[in-house]
């Protein structure tokens, strides 16, 4: 079953460890088939090398395995909370990869500095508050992700397809698998770009907002004109 | 029609991804042929590794589309203002490099800190002035190049072949698109090191003007005894 | 005698230049089979690409060689008394990788900044007290071995697998030469984001206890419920 | 004529692109036959990717050259200077690699910060004097291996086998050019070090000379034991 979503979920996680986002098995990608309520998920623990499309795990939307080899991800509750309060997303990405997670664990949003941000994402990149230590106990993961909603309570979430959880890395998501990992690509890049900028030039805020809408709107809604349309081959 | 260039813009498009200078679909190379009037560039967001020769879009200076399958890049209209401002220039890339974006998402130029800068650049690399709402809610791109050609109103762009825009990445230039390339990859060289020598000793100044022309006439003009003459095969 | 575990430290070796943490001939894997008493450790000076699992120097535990064609590391005397001290490792790395030799360097310990850390590393990663110049000038590298153990004291070896030591580099331990050369490679990872961390936020503290707790306790111990049980193929 | 020496110095120059030590053209490797007075360099401006050992330029001892295809690297004059003041070495580097230029374009040394310093270099690690422009002007790469002699006039070359030339790049030397290639490696690693540790401590002083005798002498010296002897295949 989901075949073709599986091959989407295996591809997007193959490129996880390809662009240096993760190491050893710490990252996952995810993608849901909306219709059937359906979940696939990379494996816990399992070495990216060996992986192939029947190694995915399938499960509904209660985290219970449907079909696979194996257990899924630890971090499953965390993209079901996505998934269910984001109804418009179809794939989910966590990594810990270096400067997202450098901004992570200093609890600091990573702010819009330039065009290259502003491509992707509609203003800062938040971070979400210290869990309490009730939620750390109780159900961890889901309750990851129920920060994660909490955040974007003020936020379109397609507007800015990334969070930092704090203290601990990076979930992306968009319309695809390898939408969600292109997220987490350029959601890297920025971390870069703004860190060395705040170095550079402490206390430097944010681009200026015409500049942002320009970068923002010429990619994303009815007066988009980069790419191809309909997109290339 | 212009097959050979088209080999050499594709080239140059194929080098910045290899060369760590673009992610994704990010930058631009294109050339131009001055007896024509018209340029070759790289498709808009198209992925590199499937593009070939007759992938490249062939405009004419007003931006119209003369051959190619493609819409070609939304970079081109600065692109174009670059070619009509600077007479001798036959290649032009665009970049949103990792350090030279660092530079230019701060406002800050890039100053010639030794001799790797004075090899290529004969002076600080400048960033243009932030762009007027009003220049950014109109024809975006093609501001981006006059504003670009603005901040050369008294340097010699033959000189300092490479400008950083203000909140958003780079643009170099060269008689060809592969030199224009080279010199991407040296701005980003420089914007390393400047970056380092400024978090290390804060406040330091460029290098002596005796030593910066030295090395940049050793390679550049009439005096020039760097490399083969004629060039190596 | 001993081919599988030939294999195994080999293999290890091969993996610290594989994943950069080390360069020319600087690190060392070894391995130890506790029934018979016997390390098994990478000569010195070799070249990587041209060990086989032949060139395997076998030891006793007093650092005699018992087998195979070249000297031991010079490291063999720390790695034996870590074996001596920690009797429920099996494989020891060696590395200056770069993050963690800042570290060591500055004499100062990494701390648990965030997940990453936690999910291997059960708290800060010690850095030893400066060495005496009669130690120094002594049996070096077994004095080496013994302001390890000593800075173990009051810690437990296998809840933080690795040490810093002070002015050199890394060492890390496990189960196996596999596992010591896994936490070598997240060493580097956890001293790559503290560094960056502390220098975003200078006087940052370490993560929360409840967050440790749970990040380490998931994937260690009777309630581990991270990857596969029995672990994936 | 000198077939082994031109392959060794090819070999040599073929390293620095591949361990990322160069960009372009930038650096170049010689390597001298003491017996004729005669050394083997690359020749100026040629790509690394086409160059075979018959390309390497020999030149004598006053800098003409002697057989080759090719004008010799315009930095000739200055790896002359070093051979002719030096006369135990036998090869000699050039590069601008990124973190030795950062110490280099701020005029700092750099200091020995730990053992991977300790190991091959018994020290601080100088920066020559700014240039005169009476130097500069005149005879500057001749001048600048004049300026790196006067840097080494109470130093011992051999101990500390590497120069940073102020606000240009560096010069390594070893017995042989692949010697010399390896302490431009090594020296790109210490940089590395000694600027991060700077960073996250400010005004860090050099390890202690009891451990950089250790570490000096266990791997050069009569009682050197590091490596095999005579050294492994």
């Amino acid at each position: 079953m989901l075949e073709k979503l599986k091959e989407q979920v295996l591809e997007a996680n193959l490129l996880l460890p390809k662009h240096g986002l993760v190491s050893l098995t710490w990252g996952n990608a995810s993608g849901i088939d909306r219709d059937r309520g359906l979940v696939v998920i990379k494996p816990s623990g399992l070495p990216y090398e060996r992986m192939g499309p029947e190694d995915m795990a399938v499960t509904d939307l209660e985290g219970k395995l449907v079909e696979g080899p194996w257990k899924p991800s630890s971090d499953l509750p965390t993209h079901i909370e996505l998934y269910r309060a984001f109804p418009d997303i179809g794939g989910v990405v966590h990594t810990h990869s270096r400067w997202a997670t450098v901004f992570a664990q200093t609890g600091l949003g990573i702010k819009a500095m330039g065009s290259t941000h502003g491509d992707y994402f509609y203003g800062e990149i938040p971070c979400t508050r210290p869990m309490k230590d009730s939620e750390i106990e109780a159900d961890y993961e889901r309750e990851t992700g129920r920060v994660i909603v909490e955040t974007f309570r003020d936020l379109d979430p397609q507007r800015v397809p990334a969070a930092l959880v704090y203290r601990h890395g990076a979930f992306t998501w968009g319309e695809s698998p390898y939408e969600a990992l292109c997220h987490s690509l350029v959601l890297e890049e920025v971390a870069f770009t703004c860190y060395h900028c705040l170095s550079l030039c402490p206390g430097l805020e944010a681009m200026e907002q015409s500049l942002l809408d320009r970068h923002y709107f010429r990619k994303h809604g009815p007066k988009a004109y980069y790419g191809q349309n309909p997109p290339a081959g």
